[in-house]
């Protein structure tokens, strides 16, 4: 009996016109990456479980993906020892048992586990990029996948803004290059624990940005009453309120939230760490004012983007033309792979939503044209494939993608896979070309038709150009 | 405490230079696939166990990776069912309750669900290459891991013998690119079929190809001892010998053959399958002959790859330069997809084994020199970066990669990474070259050294290609 074939939930195939669309995504990102002297590197699929596990969160634990050890992982193993009458058992002991494998959940925790690891052939400041699928064992749902790829890139063991400037450049970049209009919002951690501080809630940082992050959906009372909802005091309050009406270009708002960390607060309190975070930002903004960057970018105090994760700025990149999530972010962490052994290198990156960013390139129409091309020509199968070969050869050898009809079939057959296929020329060369040693090819589109002798390849270019 | 990274056994990183190497294989590829029409497809690293399972035999079942359910997969499941004192117990079923997906194991069994799922957009006949990984919990070793590219093209839907030929043109279009000599050996299951029913023993066919394959290691006479032990009569050796001792050319093989399989053997039986199989063979080396191919093909009866699998054409390329097993291989089949509920689509294909060919390519030194090179010019940081980033944004608009160094640190530790990253071009300006509104280059390999007009981006680009 024939099984009806299907894929697991949250994975996809992607035929030949996905392919184009998502490869022409891929090879923009990955030739300005190249641009900047970033080098792709791999790594595999599957990482030892000690690697991933206790990275991600309690909830990122949840989500990974775990494999069996081997074909018959359970070969080996006393179940017995799991089985206890009152139905209890250690599922961590076992799972750990079955399986030492997962596969990777992000292309970050693989990169600091290759930095630790390849220490000493790695010329350090590393500019890395790598494009690889992930996996998440997360709930499926409308743009949200199990298999996945992600586009990062990361400068690791240098702490200078330059590096963040360049990575504003590349973003700024490849949305010009994918013609779409976007909003570069950037924040920085340090602002965001000076905050914390000066309103004398140091240990709030996430619930003051959480509330922060909500002012254009609930408005200004609203935040204000989730804040004292989460526990801070109507003076704390009264502190950050300034921060949620700032306005004005960055370099104004950046002044204001000067005076504000430096103690021009109702508190009075000078966060220094506030005010390294302010320098940051200040002279990020200058360096990228001097980068000819084309689309807008915009001091964000709400951007609570890996707030967990991030020590210094964060980035987060949204669609003006198109209603989306982020489609690219990124942001600073300085101890990534003190985890692994190696404490106290600093990194920043990026990372690019490939999916996203194809849905808004479908939806705007932004694919090139001709992206979907495969094949420029098809000679039709008039059973004189030999006399074919050498002229299909010949424009082959020369770039162009050429097809012969396998199988000699009616000719509505082969127009129609040519037309199915979007090839635009068609060659139909019988017994008399074959005599006169001449091609003949068709325009699908306009319909002109011209001769060319066999061998008169430069000429035929110019005609299918 | 801090782990010692680690990667899971016959799994592998690629650096920068290792993924230059890679890169280049997979471009080439790519390349000339496409310039025979065959579209580029993605299927999921995760498909179902069901799709997998009874696809490679009992061999290749225990091979594959299996995924468990969920993030913890032991949940809500009864282990006591499990648990039997007398330590008997249905691992498959346990197995199958805990893990329903597994990583593809090929790229062919994964093409046949797509074909058959994606049946009614599939424009036939259907060529399509595919450059994934693919995953087998075999023990690993040199050469051999657990996680591998394939490089796959198939064209679906088509039995006529000018896919074949194209896939020869491929293969030698791939190696002449590779700038290797390789022989292309190409069988006929029909043949070899053919064979074993003129000897009387239609049941042994791979019982014949096996001791056939022998004949250079191993001579005659142990070759028709080895034919005796595997149940052959003496009659039927006899029948064989002629195959054993088939010399010359091509078509003086063909003749022979045709002679053998059509009632000139001692047994005097006509094989209609295995004239249909050097009818076959007879068309395609004559097709080939008018295909402009470099590199030998040859007729080898003995080649015995994926017996149980293909009904037709077998390919198999060997290097002729460097002692290794086969770099590429293919052959048709004629009923792939029957088993997802689309019976009677034949197909055919070949694969290119990437590992293989970057160590031939590494061995011979043949990947070509710049491969590795990311960066084209660096300029030193003096403080200087706003002056420079226009300078370098104007290069990188030609397509130039271009770096500034982060860092404002020793020019001896800037020169090093210029030196180590293979660098060949560095600027380095200081005041007087900003307050002169110029560049300096110098060419780090003859050392010489010039001044440009930051904006004659053209005269840098000369300089500097």
């Amino acid at each position: 009996m024939a099984q009806k074939p299907s894929i697991p939930k949250g994975t996809r195939d992607f035929s030949p016109s996905e392919m184009a669309g998502r490869n022409w995504i891929f090879d923009t990102i990955r030739s300005v990456y190249r641009s900047y002297g970033y080098s792709e590197i791999e790594t595999p699929s599957l990482e030892n479980l000690s690697t991933l596990l206790g990275k991600y969160g309690d909830e990122g634990d949840k989500l990974l993906f775990k494999v069996l050890n081997s074909g018959d992982a359970f070969s080996g193993i006393d179940y017995s020892a799991y089985a206890i009458g009152e139905g209890s058992y250690n599922s961590n002991a076992l799972s750990l048992r079955v399986s030492e494998k997962g596969l990777r959940y992000d292309l970050t925790v693989p990169f600091a586990r290759y930095v630790v690891q390849h220490r000493d052939e790695i010329v350090f400041p590393f500019k890395r990029f790598q494009i690889q699928p992930v996996w998440r064992a997360d709930r499926p749902q409308k743009g949200r996948y199990r298999e996945f790829y992600q586009c990062d890139a990361d400068v690791i063991g240098s702490t200078s803004l330059v590096n963040e400037m360049e990575l504003v450049e590349i973003i700024d970049r490849v949305f010009t290059r994918f013609g779409l209009n976007v909003s570069i919002r950037i924040n920085n951690r340090k602002i965001l624990t000076g905050l914390a501080e000066v309103c004398g809630f140091p240990d709030k940082v996430v619930d003051i940005t959480v509330a922060i992050d909500k002012i254009d959906k609930i408005g200004l009372d609203k935040v204000k009453e989730e804040m004292l909802a989460r526990g801070l005091s109507e003076k704390a309050v009264a502190v950050i309120e300034p921060v949620l009406l700032l306005s004005g270009s960055n370099s104004e708002k950046i002044a204001s939230i000067k005076g504000l960390l430096g103690g021009g607060s109702p508190s009075g309190i000078v966060s220094e760490t506030g005010l390294k975070g302010v320098e940051e930002v200040s002279e990020l903004f200058a360096l990228i004012d001097g980068a000819g960057i084309s689309n807008e970018v915009v001091l964000d105090l709400s951007l609570a983007r890996g707030l967990n994760y991030y020590t210094g700025a964060i980035f987060e990149v949204k669609s003006l033309d198109y209603q989306i999530g982020s489609i690219s972010g990124g942001g600073r962490y300085d101890d990534l792979t003190g985890i692994f052994g190696l404490p106290g290198v600093s990194g920043v990156g990026i990372s690019f939503g490939a999916d996203r960013i194809y849905d808004v390139l479908s939806a705007l129409g932004k694919f090139p044209s001709g992206l979907t091309e495969t094949t420029r020509l098809l000679f039709a199968n008039m059973g004189s494939v030999p006399y074919i070969v050498p002229v299909a050869e010949a424009l082959r050898s020369k770039g162009v993608p050429v097809e012969i009809y396998p199988d000699q079939v009616k000719l509505k057959k082969q127009f129609d896979y040519a037309d199915r296929k979007g090839i635009r020329f068609l060659s139909i060369n019988g017994t008399e070309e074959e005599a006169s040693g001449t091609v003949n090819i068709k325009n699908l589109d306009s319909g002109e038709q011209r001769q060319f002798p066999a061998g008169d390849v430069d000429s035929i270019l110019e005609f299918i150009a």
